[in-house]
């Protein structure tokens, strides 16, 4: 009898489960349901597509809902959202405009996401209050861009010291948060000649990088007239009828606290924007999963075993909305990014077609790109992670050059690295340089190191590519190494 | 009593050794003998020299010889070349215009580099055919190329195929070796607008490399308007008083077969040259140790072991003149490069003062940028000497996306990998890209994987940093490991 693999949500994990597990059995009958219309989609192209540098939005599906259907026979439904799972009786029901189906399967996999999380503020449901998750939230955005570049809707902005130096300049924009979302906004908004403001809570932003990446990364941003403001705690994004602060130039408010944002409001001051775009983080959506009794782990991820399979019987989870266990540490960690996505979506795929696949732990590994700087972290960074994990950690910083001294062109890579005093063996490290001087590629070492559980005194003998254009003739991480392996030495 | 090092060499290795020993222990007596006038310089930089790009030699010397005496308190002999070691005396006899010295040691460090091997043809010796080894080597061809771009020695060229596309090319050169020195001065020389010519013995120029690196490589320099003679063996250098072919524009011949070059001649042609540089590899220089009875290996340079002693008693030998274990066969190999000299001339230092530290095996890693286009190699490629190291050798190439493919810049990266088919080991690896689009930084992975003796499904499941304008969400390295572990897998 033809065994059924059903998918709910068709994004990363879901399409690439589906398409390795009809490819490795065409026998396989794979149901895929999306709420949505999109499926496949590259979101971390999204503020590329803001910005202008990508033009459509269907470029940034990498395979359309008719290649899924027509050429790998894939029963994609598009625009079925699944209200429920019956793990007793192997069934999910989906919802459509038009009906209602229930679907039995073999093996199910829950791949569905995560969605931008709300800071707990008065103000977020208000008009102009942006967040970027979805195919749609990057539609909304690039349309006010037009709309407010062509000055249809576009009040007089309230100038604020970045615009003392641009001569265009429009908006003024908050950004709330300086993670990944935030600093690419950043760089698409200000594109635009708009003026930026980014609110970032704590002392720093990246705060999953080191302390000195995240220095550069500021400073960078603000020699980019971006009014970077740290340790701010955004109290209310206020509008016209009321709420702290403010000029009252929005327009349309009702009295219910929804009108059009005006201002943001922190403890310290009021600031006068056009448009809130909120990057504070994702949460995963794991309500289907709990109301059918799969269990969430600590991270409020769905917990999977090292083949990605629920507490229930296979059922498996993978992506944004699960949990997978840390490279370095060996527990559970949610770190919800595109790769492991891919690659656990694709080992369910194996798994379910008769070749038990893991799928891979994770080392927490990101990068980003922001104006023109780049940056890189892998593994554990924060000490007092660190030491939670049984770890004596010792880090140092070193900053390096990019290519060989007289080499005409090159900068500075910035690397921080992270090890354990006792052992020696390495546990993170964050990376910075200018853009195009290799920080996000030179990382590449030190996950190999981490996946391997090697030392740093290991890595320190790494017989890493040298020729003058692309590094001293110790590579910056190298130089790391070297000195962090001197400390460990001499301590 | 006051031990002291004696260092025969002032090159990477050496300074390398005498400054870590002398840092590590301030009393100890330093004394490095250096043959010639400059120490601690980057030969890796001379064809950016003659190129242009660096504007003096001095540019080049990481370390001047007057830091090294004042600030490192170092007895740096420039200009005393070592004629003889005598391991019973524990004495070196060392030679310069105006002195015989014969200095006692406790450790002796050989550090005597390596020099240009010239191909056992005819017209070697001839005026105008040069090396580029050492630092005089870069001076004598930027003054060729001065001259040359003056007029002022410089017969009209005879021009050849490239010239058709080139204004005012000049020339032609002859460059008689594709490996990275020929294929950084075509770079060099054609920036002056030389029309070059490149001749490789065999069928593929960088034959270290994979056969697509090589490949890639070679269509690359033709579009320069390189002209590429591949399976070219040059059997003559000839001139105007003699030799095969030539239009005896060369001037101030003798009749002893030194004079001028004017032509190379292959079995097939004769192409009219103004001036050739020979770029065939090079070779240790090992003749003071052998007059001192100091092993060399099977590969010609001398042997050691991982404390990089040779097989007299407290008699070192480091860098391009000594051989090092490699990383994937545990073999002697001989790879004279850079870091290799550096980290292994340290690890000496380190050992004489009281901390035995082995110099680390090396994987024949090697980088290369030529015009645009950037390569690396890494390990074992070449079936034949996999299986002689007793492996089941396995290769893949992939041609992946440097970018997210909606990015709006990127290329290109190829990446050949080569695996056992048993153990699933990493053997050894070339990739390939536009220069910029991360070839040489990406393989730093695959480096980490080769040095923990990683697997390639191991090296599958690396959790290498993602952003879009960094690679697709599986990076070029991941992308090939999948590939050949699906090969292996399915085998």
């Amino acid at each position: 009898m033809t065994e059924t693999l059903v998918v709910v949500g068709g994004d990363a994990a879901g399409m690439s489960a589906a398409s390795k597990a009809k490819r490795d059995d065409p026998d396989l009958e794979v149901v895929v349901f999306e709420k949505g219309e999109w499926v496949s989609y590259g979101a971390c192209g999204l503020p590329y597509y803001v910005k202008g540098e990508i033009q459509s939005l269907e470029s940034l599906v990498s395979v359309t809902p008719e290649e899924f259907r027509e050429q790998r026979d894939i029963d994609l439904r598009t625009g079925h959202e699944v209200i429920s799972v019956d793990p007793d009786e192997r069934t999910v029901t989906a919802k459509s405009e038009s009906e209602t189906v229930v679907q039995s399967y073999d093996h199910l996999l829950l791949a569905t996401g995560a969605e931008p999380v709300m800071p707990d503020i008065e103000g977020t449901e208000r008009e102009g209050v942006y967040t970027l998750g979805s195919m749609s939230d990057g539609k909304e955005l690039r349309e006010y861009v037009a709309r407010a570049r062509d000055g249809e809707t576009f009040s007089q902005p309230d100038r604020g010291p970045a615009c003392q130096y641009l001569e265009d300049c429009t908006g003024p924009i908050g950004i709330v948060g300086g993670g990944y979302i935030g600093l690419e906004m950043a760089e698409a908004l200000a594109e635009h000649e708009f003026e930026v403001h980014l609110f970032q809570r704590g002392e720093r932003v990246l705060t999953q990088f080191s302390e000195q990446t995240s220095e550069t990364v500021a400073t960078h941003l603000r020699e980019q007239d971006v009014v970077v403001h740290l340790e701010s705690d955004v109290r209310e994004l206020a509008g016209g009828n009321g709420g702290g602060g403010g000029d009252g130039n929005g327009g349309g408010d009702g009295e219910d606290g929804t009108g059009e944002v005006d201002s943001v409001v922190t403890d310290d001051e009021s600031v006068s924007v056009d448009m809130v775009l909120v990057g504070t983080g994702v949460t995963p959506r794991t309500a289907l999963a709990e109301a059918a009794g799969i269990e969430c782990g600590e991270t409020g991820a769905i917990a999977t075993d090292a083949y990605c399979e629920t507490n229930v019987g296979d059922v498996y989870a993978a992506g944004d909305c699960a949990e997978a266990t840390h490279t370095v540490t060996g527990e559970p960690a949610y770190v919800p990014l595109a790769l492991t996505a891919n690659r656990h979506g694709r080992a369910v795929g194996q798994t379910v077609t008769g070749t038990p696949t893991e799928g891979g732990s994770i080392a927490g590994t990101a990068a980003v790109k922001t104006f023109d700087i780049e940056a890189a972290r892998t593994g554990i960074l924060d000490h007092d992670d660190a030491r939670a994990a049984g770890f004596d950690p010792v880090t140092e910083t070193v900053d390096a050059k990019s290519r060989a001294g007289y080499y005409p062109e090159g900068g500075t890579v910035t690397v921080t690295l992270c090890a354990d005093r006792d052992s020696g063996r390495v546990l993170g490290a964050s990376l910075v340089s200018e853009y195009g001087e290799g920080a996000v590629h030179r990382s590449h070492a030190i996950v190999g190191a981490l996946e391997e559980g090697a030392t740093v005194f290991d890595l320190e003998n790494y017989d890493l590519a040298y020729a003058p254009p692309f590094n001293t003739t110790w590579d910056p991480v190298l130089v790391a190494a070297k000195v962090l392996s001197g400390t460990i030495r001499d301590a």
